[in-house]
């Protein structure tokens, strides 16, 4: 088995054959993003559709000779087929999502947030809007690095059969996606899934992503007062929601920076020697990490380095609080409700089907403790069912072939990272029972999910190249069967 | 020193004069009800100004010979007055107030909250609407039973020199009315200020107020990350504003339901044993109480019964509390900031200027034991300078006559109470260097400062005849100089 790390340098013609494309490919994508395909907000559900069939049509303009929409009882996912002439061709299934994050808090963003624009930089040009990284971004460079592919070994169909899975749904947690990859594994059946939804660790650390958290979301809705009531009429004398909400979050961690609900932690799979002493190989700056963060100081669990806690460790997180007054002004009132948003990310071996139990565990705690007195009722909601948490082993053959291209692309060793982010690619592994790995080359400054969301186009045109010398590099170095994930 | 409760009865004129009027007067408190004059909105500055000019012209049609309309930096405050041809009559300040609360949340409102309409109900007919018992409708039962007193007694002028103060920013804090007190010390010259904007204990337990609260109110802002982050990429290992501001408020009490401000009861005026005895013979029903607060437990500080944490005991109540999403759907972010609307009801000896300093020690206090961490900064924000609280000696001679007064209107005994809310009450006293009694017909049910606001037509009409009794026996029994406040 080759050394991953030992692969050959970059393929001039492949390099050429992608700049040459610049501008076209930046025309194109920023087309594309200039769709609103936000799936949290109902409102856009005929954006999320048109973003499909834009890439639908772009898909059959590459020559892919099967595409379809999926419209699932959600929004629409797009499939396109392009089988292989090579009859020993492994079969991969490529995954990424068209849909995109909410703007809000939109008077953060520098411009418009799907008006995308180029900014000059001293590290190059940034295309600035949503999605442009997360994901369509990374979707996109696909299509370039297909054709690269292609032109530049001379074949009419490429060297792997290839079928194209990309979700409208990942960023409103991927509802229907597993019912989908249910009803479709015939068509889905593959050796391998590649995703392109990640990043690097960073601008001069290329890595591929080993596994990524799992994600459960709660709504609390705390109701006292059938009304709002008059501070100085009921003040000091009933328990006030928003004060309960307060006392709730603060419980939420204890002294440690550990989540207090029962039971968290137990089935959380612990960091190897080995898998801390690679995380400890990475360069990291905390000061760096801290200005993209847009943070000035650290605070997690006890015990565990910045790195670890974000990647390897479960958190409870307040995404939102609610209640009351907030408009201009003062409003002295006892409010009859509060609201928090929840979310909860999860470690490899945690199962998100675990949290809503342990959480109801815990409010019930809080009620016997007094933390929630009488007069409050607190009602946990979920809306959604959750995404697993994923890994992938480091010795897996199709990761040594990820490790390769981006070698390759990138001309520099690779060392290996987990994302901290959430995806369905757990299910893609269980569902379609195959290995997992990531090609991804998003940045730790951009800005997802955030106001001023970017991309770094030479980032972008160098997943295009890594994605062009993959597939030839699995057509040649792996054997379906040899190894399971 | 007659018995403030041995008054002779009803008067029959008098009752059977307001009596007549009762489809009159409903009618043009409605007109004056339309007007939206919320103070605490500056969209709304128009309709205070509006509603200033619908008073003014009322009083000058009711007589009044010299009306006047203060405009402040503010919003403006109606001055009207009526001198006695007694040389001997006390002169009187009427206060009230002409603005309104604001609506929100509207959505539980089960009428438009400016087009007032009468309900009918076991109790009669209740006029429900913004400022019906808030304060339009217990300044415009003053022209009522003023007219009574002049008709029923034969006067062309009062018998008392009539000062009427009709102030329009008494729900945003009152913030220049000191100021506005100071500059007309000598218009305003007077021997007792009579207030209406308060209530009575119950619909069968008539009582008039002897002291109220005091108000201040902050703004806490907790400021995070520069910009909201993906809680996959940086959540568990950066500090979470909405977090950290449910700890803040966690703080707020401790154990015993005490706020936590250092030095914050260490002025409190403590209840006498005679006053928690005369509380005590309040028929407290606090299972209807609590049907008023809409709520079905009540929760405060240890030691104390519910009417004396609403009344004599300091709070601190959360009125509003927003920050990162709260849109429909999910949203996976560490929010960059949070916020916390926070109001202070101070009791009897208690400054409004002490708080500031308190809650900046409390700050830091909750800095320094890692409550709040680094990297967040809390920022409180004082926008009004508050409210005293105030105190009317119970053997004060113009008590008496408010007593006196009352019990006429309402042929029964009188009791005593305070108000939990806050005016600026104290300002009148400090500063007119009067004494204060309140003349007031509020209900606990009447939904001040909340959706379906309410007032009972029949009590309404009861404190215009308490007002037409008060005049008179003011003039009767007041000797100016023979007791101070």
């Amino acid at each position: 088995m080759p050394n991953p790390n030992s692969a050959t340098g970059s393929d001039p013609a492949v390099r050429s054959y992608i700049a040459d494309r610049r501008d076209e490919f930046i025309a194109e994508l920023s087309e594309w993003l200039r769709i609103p395909s936000i799936s949290a907000d109902p409102a856009h559900s005929h954006d999320v559709s048109r973003s499909a069939d834009w890439l639908a049509q772009r898909l059959l303009r590459a020559g892919f000779p099967s595409v379809e929409i999926w419209s699932t009882e959600g929004l629409p996912t797009v499939f396109a087929q392009w089988p292989s002439d090579d009859p020993l061709a492994p079969t991969v299934v490529l995954y990424g999502h068209h849909d995109v994050q909410p703007v809000d808090p939109v008077e953060l963003w520098d411009t418009a947030p799907f008006e995308p624009l180029i900014r000059e930089t001293e590290h190059g040009q940034q295309l600035v809007g949503r999605g442009s990284i997360d994901d369509k971004g990374q979707v996109f460079f696909h299509l370039l690095g297909l054709a690269a592919h292609m032109e530049t070994t001379g074949r009419s169909t490429p060297a792997v059969n290839l079928k194209v899975l990309i979700e409208g749904e990942e960023e409103s947690g991927s509802v229907h996606f597993a019912q989908l990859l249910r009803e479709n594994r015939e068509n889905l059946q593959c050796d391998v899934v590649v995703v392109s939804d990640t990043g690097v660790f960073r601008r001069d650390t290329i890595s591929v992503c080993v596994g990524m958290r799992g994600l459960i979301e709660a709504q609390l809705d705390v109701v006292g007062p059938t009304g709002d009531l008059h501070s100085g009429s009921f003040g000091g004398s009933v328990p006030n929601p928003a004060t309960v909400l307060g006392r709730i979050i603060a419980r939420l961690h204890d002294s440690d920076g550990r989540v207090t609900l029962p039971g968290y932690y137990d089935n959380v799979i612990p960091l190897s020697d080995r898998e801390r002493e690679l995380l400890a190989r990475l360069p990291f700056d905390e000061d760096r990490w801290l200005e993209a963060a847009q943070s000035t100081a650290t605070q997690g669990e006890s015990g565990f380095t910045t790195l670890e806690r974000v990647w390897a460790r479960p958190t409870a997180e307040v995404n939102g609080i609610w209640g009351g007054y907030m408009g201009p002004g003062g409003k002295t009132i006892i409010p009859s409700a509060a609201h928090a948003k929840l979310s909860f990310r999860l470690a490899a071996g945690q199962q998100p089907a675990d949290v809503p139990p342990a959480l109801d565990a815990w409010l019930s705690d809080l009620t016997d403790d007094g933390t929630i007195p009488a007069g409050i009722t607190v009602t946990p909601h979920f809306e959604r069912q959750g995404v697993r948490p994923c890994l992938t082993p480091l010795d897996h053959p199709a990761l040594e072939s990820v490790t390769r291209a981006m070698g390759r692309a990138f001309e520099t060793e690779i060392l290996y990272t987990r994302e901290g982010g959430s995806g369905p690619e757990a299910d893609l592994a269980e569902i379609l029972e195959a290995p997992v790995v990531f090609l991804g080359v998003g940045l730790p400054d951009d800005r997802t999910h955030a106001p001023n969301e970017k991309a770094d186009i030479d980032f972008l045109l160098r997943g295009a190249e890594a994605a062009a010398y993959l597939w030839a590099d699995l057509a040649a170095n792996w054997s379906p069967g040899s190894a399971d994930a």
